[in-house]
């Protein structure tokens, strides 16, 4: 048993994420903190730990589920299988998506050689930013290896970029719904969030003109992430092209979380944002951790597309002095990145992609067949959204108690969306086995089916 | 050739070291930032990237030495061989001193397992957080997994340490010398850096009645760095208790930087901190990189050692939520800890500390008989500081001066002090094969003999 699930279960002062809000520099700790130093102890956290928040954790944490430890494995339970989710960006946790043989025979062939134990740059070796730099040039976003930070996953790529772009007191704008570690990382450093919202009757794109009234003289970047998490979603050409439109007219940078690049499903196409601007200063954020499907190898990068020398080398220079701080991702790992690029087969990523497809489809279609919810169809990485029509399971004041029940009655794990800022949908992913998702939608059904109540003024709907 | 050198080096702006000093939210760029939004673009670095200043890059990248990279390997030049130290810290540069087979064996295991690609808790796993407990577990400072925190090296175990316990605008008590990270990450994080005396004439000891006059009520902690880099110094049982006892006196917690732990000559013991106290709370910084020769691998742990609770859940806590911000270290080493820990023969510990002892007698032997130079013998870790009796050397105006036409001359790479904030030092690593040290000191005696001036008044000595 993990006592720190414990901690922060019993944490009674944890805010519900719903109140969560930007949080600067608050709370009296300044005024606590040393005083009375001499006389007696008092060590408080600073503003930065009480300001972390993470959103996955605190409702999922807060949530009525007995012993079960979500974030990790499941603890005994009446119903030991059925699955879906967790707290679930993990696609190896099931063991149906390992990497490929030869991404493990690189990193031994690396640590063989003997030559990847040593401190590397704290940017990344030389040599392994070269080959992130020529498998990710193209001719209309051309990149070498000066542009190429390696990270300690994207996430650190992510952390870099926010804190290279934007002071305390700014905002920057974020996807509802999005992955919560945007919030997370802004406001434990004071950064201000501003939601744009995603409209998933247009398949979660974006609403443009609500982006662009966001935008003030505070504004220091925008993140756009595509493909998306939670989404599934993946944007049009075209739809990229109106976003680089807002920037370029507001001149504002933009951060693109493209971890889930070239993940998408055939009748889609991944198109990097920086290939389609040339004057638009991009950092592009990605890393081994979905395509290669080792997120636990922590090797993340940040790809610094500035045609126009916006961000010049005053923002090069922050990315490096704060890539310092922690000295980069492990070596082993840099070391095999040559092999994993090139060695990995082709039938890999497809068998991976069709893998999720069809789970996509199996899923969306069982989904899709249940009175009072409303999936939306993905085109592309890991994910899809399922929304609750409310007004037909007056039981439940939320999607957090909906999921939280079915979680008790069916032992099926869903996220809330309202960890990704999206209330009344909840979070299907699709990296478990067929057997489980196919057991996971049926007792979904049987869920729904007991808790499902007529809306007033529809009872036709209700016969069926 | 890694072009970011060339950005640093070029860097005009860099501040020289000397000037360095804390620098909180100074700098105009908040106002500079956003002003012009819509009109055109402005994308200026943050205060925080502004702020981060690794003195070791700052001043090495601001010397004379042409095209040399003195941060990774050497390029052509005069002579090819006979380097110490470069930038330093990295035990492995010269393959002399590989890990153990068993150590490279643990990570294959780790790959063939197919356990270990997927998320592990932000903290790390369970299973690798209960070996680090029960490897430094001890009576007299009794740990279990909650009190471990894995993280991605000892430099992002400093990080989170200092980021939980300080706030902006306070201060924290750091060695000098002394690692140049800690003024780094506070710095950067607006924590006000004070410096306390280390005294060469005592072996390196703490001028303890100096630590304390530093002591304020904005003083959130102490830094003891035990075994010492640069300094190569072992503090004993007394002195350390003399240590806690200021701490105790002043209520001040400690992180206690022991990343060298261990790694003392048979002539001296390294005792661990919280060994030594049962009131104060110690945050105790370790990790793989200078033991186990693997510093690339970027894993590191916290243990928290707090017998009275005066940390509480609450410092605990935001260990665990700023830890989930960048998600650990690589999943891959946790996965081979275990067998690390246990399956590396003592040997293999035994050798590596003969060699250094060895080195560190032949160094300090062959500098000792330099008219000019004054080493301090060390008694662990994998340095050894020299003084330079400036008054000897007029043409040199300090220690940069004076190591970088050593560098020019002789190439032979020593780090001026300056960049452990103790001028008219130079620090000599000694993790070089042994024909490699030997050449560097008859070079540098060579250097010493061609530029030492007799100093006023002292002409006898100039006469050996
Ligand atoms: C959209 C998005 N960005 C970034 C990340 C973080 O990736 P990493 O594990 O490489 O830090 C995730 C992980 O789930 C993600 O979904
Ligand atoms: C005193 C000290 N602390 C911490 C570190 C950082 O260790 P790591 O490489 O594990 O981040 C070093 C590295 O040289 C060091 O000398």
């Amino acid at each position: 048993m993990d006592p720190y699930m414990i901690q922060m279960n019993g944490n009674s002062n944890l805010p519900s994420v719903l109140d969560v809000h930007v949080n600067i520099g608050g709370k009296n700790s300044k005024q606590e903190k040393g005083k009375g130093r001499k006389a007696r102890w008092s060590v408080r956290p600073s503003d930065m730990a009480n300001n972390t928040f993470n959103p996955i954790r605190t409702i999922v944490d807060n949530m009525k589920l007995g012993t079960l430890d979500w974030g990790g494995h499941c603890t005994p339970h009446p119903h030991p299988h059925g699955l879906v989710g967790k707290d679930g960006r993990d696609p190896t946790v099931f063991g149906n998506l390992p990497t490929d043989p030869e991404v493990t025979q690189a990193m031994k062939d690396a640590l063989d050689s003997g030559k990847y134990n040593g401190y590397a740059p704290s940017i990344g070796y030389l040599s392994s930013r070269e080959e992130i730099a020529s498998y990710y040039h193209c001719p209309e976003a051309p990149l070498e290896a000066k542009d190429v930070i390696l990270t300690s996953g994207c996430s650190q790529a992510i952390e870099l970029c926010l804190a290279v772009l934007a002071n305390p007191g700014q905002n920057i704008l974020v996807p509802r719904p999005g992955f919560s570690l945007y919030r997370t990382l802004a406001e434990s450093m004071g950064i201000e969030v501003k939601l744009y919202n995603l409209l998933p009757e247009k398949s979660w794109e974006i609403d443009l003109k609500q982006l662009e009234s966001l935008i003030d003289e505070k504004t220091a970047c925008l993140i756009v992430n595509n493909p998306s998490n939670p989404c599934g979603s993946v944007f049009s050409k075209n739809h990229l092209q109106k976003i680089l439109a807002v920037a370029a007219r507001q001149c504002v940078p933009i951060l693109a979380d493209e971890i889930y690049g070239d993940m998408v499903f055939s009748d889609s196409k991944f198109e990097p944002l920086a290939t389609l601007s040339s004057n638009v200063p991009i950092l592009s954020c990605g890393g081994l951790a979905k395509r290669w499907l080792v997120p636990g190898w922590r090797l993340g990068w940040i790809l610094i597309h500035d045609r126009k020398d916006i961000f010049g080398n005053e923002i090069r220079d922050g990315l490096v002095k704060l890539s310092q701080r922690i000295l980069g991702p492990c070596t082993i790992v840099q070391g095999a990145l040559k092999s994993i690029l090139h060695r990995t087969p082709q039938e890999f990523y497809h068998n991976t992609l069709s893998f999720l497809k069809s789970n996509a489809d199996l899923c969306y279609g069982a989904l899709a067949a249940i009175p009072g919810l409303r999936p939306v169809r993905p085109s592309g990485a890991m994910y899809l959204m399922v929304e609750i029509e409310m007004e037909h399971f007056p039981e439940f004041e939320n999607d957090v108690e909906f999921t939280e029940r079915l979680v008790a009655e069916q032992s099926v794990h869903c996220l809330p969306a309202t960890c990704f800022e999206y209330p009344n949908f909840f979070r299907v992913v699709i990296t478990v086995p067929e057997v489980m998702m196919l057991e996971a939608c049926s007792r979904i059904q049987e869920f729904c089916e007991k808790h499902y109540h007529c809306a007033e003024g529809s009872q036709e709907e209700c016969d069926k």
